[in-house]
């Protein structure tokens, strides 16, 4: 395990997240390898000064690399995690950046011993998507979860603390299942309820296309995540499959509440729940 | 009914929609008479330019006035509306900007033959409430409709479409039914699901608090609404009641829907449920 300053970085995946880790990285480490298929990403990284250098192929990317970051969906997160045994060297930190943690965490187990597995998350994002929309300051300031293996070394976990500080974030370290329950509902119940919400508005603007009209920015905001990548996000629900769908359920029990306080014109009812959740919301948007 | 350039215009209650119109059509009529009962509220509204002269009576600001705007919550304009019939003089445009239209024309029917009723609704606000929110600004760019009454007159329905213009916003008319039937959908729905959504959070975090600490830009949008006017709020839902009630039944069928697809495990139906509503949300966020 060698220290950040002096390792050599590769980024798997020049799409947002990806793109704006190397970015960060930049100048902070030996070198930022962008790995990535298509040639026109490496070409865009390079010219953005996001990477040093860019490879078309895992082995030649990964291969010489101290620090390996996976920067792609969760499902080829899985697929390249098979195949970077053979090719990483020994002493090699291996994360990455999937937004579920319980799959990666366990196919992470299966890496030859000398291989060092560290899952991550870095709370952060926007709808727009591709290395287009990459910026080195996506991470500043955001929360970034680690979920180190029992196997984890002490100095592995040391590598990837220094990797979120340097990149601004604010390293919160617990285990995967925690993780995956925790977000499903703060970030996938968000994108389900955002999805159902222009769902209703679409169907609705079938029958009068005023509706997308009238639409302001209640709309806007409460729909943005719609907007997300599919491919990232299929393959987020699905690693997460149980805990979204307990997370659906809490929510469509506290939306049935509502409407049942609605429905029965019980006003004080009413008035007391707004209350209380306007306090939470307000008392989360005030926090440090 | 007299021209807007001429006209004196009272704004009745100085809250963010009442001061920042009082702000955006001072200047552009002969006088903008801020109406409230608090001192602090007229005081601030002086002092930050929003209006030319305050009172703290209904008959001392709206008897002499030409056009009579009621900035206060929905039930409150119910019940000011009924006062204002003996206050205003003859010929008098007499409007609102409640967020629901069905129950205001329904009590506008009510007034004198001599005053001019017009419903309004202006499609714009922000979470932030009160006189210190308010802007000249606000308006700008935002679709403002407008429901007149069988009985209001073609020149009232010019004066109203003159207040609009001139504040920045685009005029739409319709019936106060289907507006109300539509604001349901894209923005009373979009404010259930913002407070279910922090109820589970909420309830997520009594168990976990990391829960807030997770809780990242997804969620600040997603549920932004729920830190809304709860008077306001209270207001608008229960005198909108039924067509909320079935937006929110509409929009649980569609995230019922969606929970499905995930719980059979159906990639190919969700991937493309996903695809299309993305497509849909885009669209809307392309729009002139």
């Amino acid at each position: 395990v060698k220290r950040l300053a002096k390792a050599r970085v590769a980024v798997v995946g020049l799409g947002l997240m990806g793109g704006s880790l190397g970015g960060a990285l930049r100048g902070r480490c030996a070198e930022v390898v962008g790995v990535a298929r298509r040639r026109e990403s490496i070409e865009q990284a390079l010219g953005r000064g996001l990477i040093d250098r860019g490879e078309r192929e895992l082995a030649a990317g990964a291969g010489d690399a101290d620090v390996v970051v996976l920067a792609t969906p969760v499902r080829v997160i899985l697929r390249q995690l098979a195949e970077l045994g053979t090719i990483v060297k020994a002493g090699c930190v291996l994360m990455d950046l999937g937004s579920t943690k319980r799959q990666v965490v366990q196919e992470m187990q299966e890496l030859p011993a000398a291989v060092q597995p560290l899952g991550g998350h870095p709370m952060c994002g926007k709808e727009a998507s591709g290395i287009e929309a990459a910026e080195a300051t996506l991470y500043e300031g955001c929360t970034f979860v680690l979920t180190p293996l029992e196997r984890t070394s002490p100095e592995a976990i040391a590598v990837g603390k220094g990797l979120v500080e340097v990149v601004g974030a604010r390293a919160v370290v617990m285990d995967a299942e925690r993780h995956d329950r925790l977000v499903a509902t703060v970030s996938h119940l968000p994108y389900a309820l955002a999805c159902a919400l222009t769902a209703a508005v679409a169907a609705s603007a079938e029958e009068d296309p005023t509706a997308w009209e009238l639409a302001a920015s209640g709309f806007r905001d409460t729909s943005r995540l719609a907007a997300s990548d599919v491919t990232m996000m299929v393959d987020i629900l699905l690693t997460n499959r149980a805990a979204v769908l307990d997370a659906v359920g809490d929510c469509r029990k506290e939306l049935d509440d509502l409407a049942r306080l609605l429905e029965d014109g019980d006003e004080e009812g009413l008035r007391g729940r707004l209350r209380a959740l306007r306090e939470s919301r307000t008392a989360w948007g005030r926090r440090p």
